[in-house]
């Protein structure tokens, strides 16, 4: 049943693939249209200005879950088989992930308000759980394709600690300078550059 | 003509996929930011509170609508051909599929009472009725495969009742205890895991 | 260039396959939640019959939409090549598409008014024609695969004349009757049935 | 890892394109159902002539958006590798393409004022700007396939500053005359087409 697999475990990737897709498109509805009050430039300079929030948070969460996306389509690129477990954890991440447009348009609206940020940043420590232990769980027999290295296994399985770390930061951070919270969030795609980057470079995993 | 029915099969599912995907990523969507009067955590953790049900749909309406995915995918895993009439059953399907959106919303909206909690479980049991009859419909000649056995098939076609039971068994209650009435539909994919955990320890199909 | 036209052929139908995926599903999302006055069921039965018009608009428009997917599912399935006169075509007939949403909602607020009626099947007979027309220009070399007889594309070429004559008809319906002008669209499905299952039986094209 | 670098780019091109699907078929959820306070005709002409900014919004952006997956669809249908910088490269370009349904609705609510006609172009430029990068990036050694022409490469380079460059007139052009503004944009398709006309017609890459 090996030759039945391969497909089925591609359907999987892209069923994930737009449930990412629609979700990190989704951001940007939760942004509404402003009618100014004047017609003139400083009125709708103003108006934009209001919405610096709302872009912002498009942006961070575009960038975070854009960051999810690659580091699970990274991972799936390593599998060749599956089964109805990784199936169940693999649903449980992506519930997390279409919940980020509430969350995301929840903080924006409400940009320096404690419960806002923290619940966001809720979110994301969620999500981030869920992801390392649904790459956990995968990253190892009878998932994990042969030629992989113990060495890619251990720097993915690192660089997943990422997320949950860092949105843990920014969920404690919230409780005390809401707003500035988002700051280890706006790190961390760098980071992960950084270490996609490193990794690159070291030519152990030329892409993906 | 069997090299063509490949690849067109696969494009069936993808479609399929596709709507399973958005369908369960907008139900975020019914979800609105609430505005507090005031600005203090208590008010916050009101508002949030007032959301419960919305949360509590979300995710119920997640697990269900995934754990239809999931029976989908693991059914159109064993076919290799397909003809309009089955094309028509699987659009009939995701008809229910892309109208759970609005029942989650609904029932969501107004999570104790009788008719929005009846017109849910409504949703769902059309849902798993068409998908019974879709099922019934593309495990045999000349769809299934060959090398699929008619242990399996009889397993999923066990399976597929799971749904049409219990959302029947929610509309029933629901006509006395709206809101509780939801408990059978939280429990199915409990026993849709099961199952699926019980079918790969015996090792039929190690996977999907 | 053969072997590099395959794949980025399966990519032009994914996509479309995609747009038609979204616009299918976001069709429900024009329907609003309703808050009845009562609680009673007396005040709900009342307020789910107001919304008639939208289930009846979902149903009617995701069955017009599911046919057209399924023709350009059957189409794209025969041809082996393609170019960018295709692409926009093809792009032309997903704007048609894509513009669903908003007849459907038109349609399903004002449901016994002509213009909106009219309206609405105007879309479809400019999504009918830019269909033939894409069918017209993509059955033929070099698109089409070797294997395709002149009878396959002679009936495929017919029947996508149901869309629209089916439309004008519901268009200069409308005039006089909106309304039950639908009728003709409602009609359309089980033409496009009735000739799917013709063909399957006769044999020619075993599924689509 | 060759063999493993196809399926991943392939994956890597269906998120690109499920993005783009989405955000092009959204376009048409900012244009709102109207109400207007007679059932007349001359009533519904009214309301739907003050709604022609919106179905002109959504042709324009459709088309400019349909055009960038076109691009984007024919630059990737030359790779055969790709790396974590081509990722984000291509993550960016996505986040200007998911951004576009909030500006198309600010310019077509907002029709003949100047700043949001200029954000609309102004998102239209650093998407152009983010593509040319990403094309730029990727069309080298060691993404490209080995049978891809310097020529080839040089067309697509040229094509893909059309769209900067007429933003980039649009976005001047707005501070004097907003509304007329897009005309560059409207004229972009037919040059894109040209070039595509013309790269056809000369048999260097008969498709794509």
């Amino acid at each position: 049943m090996s030759q039945g697999q391969e497909p089925q475990l591609e359907r999987l990737t892209f069923f994930s693939d737009a449930v990412f897709a629609i979700a990190i498109t989704l951001l940007v509805i939760e942004i509404h249209v402003p009618h100014p009050d004047g017609h003139d430039d400083a009125a709708w300079l103003h108006a934009l200005a209001e919405l610096l929030p709302h872009f912002f948070g498009f942006v961070l969460s575009f960038v975070v879950v854009g960051a999810m996306w690659a580091a699970h389509h990274r991972v799936f690129g390593l599998l060749h088989r599956y089964d109805p477990a990784l199936i169940w954890r693999n649903l449980a991440l992506l519930m997390a992930v279409a919940f980020m447009p509430f969350s995301s348009a929840l903080m924006s609206t409400h940009p320096a308000e404690r419960i806002p940020e923290m619940f966001y940043a809720l979110n994301l420590l969620v999500g981030g759980l869920l992801q390392y232990r649904l790459f956990r769980g995968a990253l190892r027999a009878p998932y994990l394709r042969g030629d992989v290295t113990g060495a890619e296994v251990a720097t993915i399985r690192r660089r997943s600690l990422a997320l949950p770390m860092m949105s843990l930061l920014s969920f404690v951070l919230a409780i005390w300078i809401p707003g500035p919270s988002n700051l280890p969030l706006m790190l961390m795609p760098l980071v992960v550059l950084a270490l996609a980057r490193g990794i690159r470079r070291t030519g152990a995993t030329p892409a993906t």
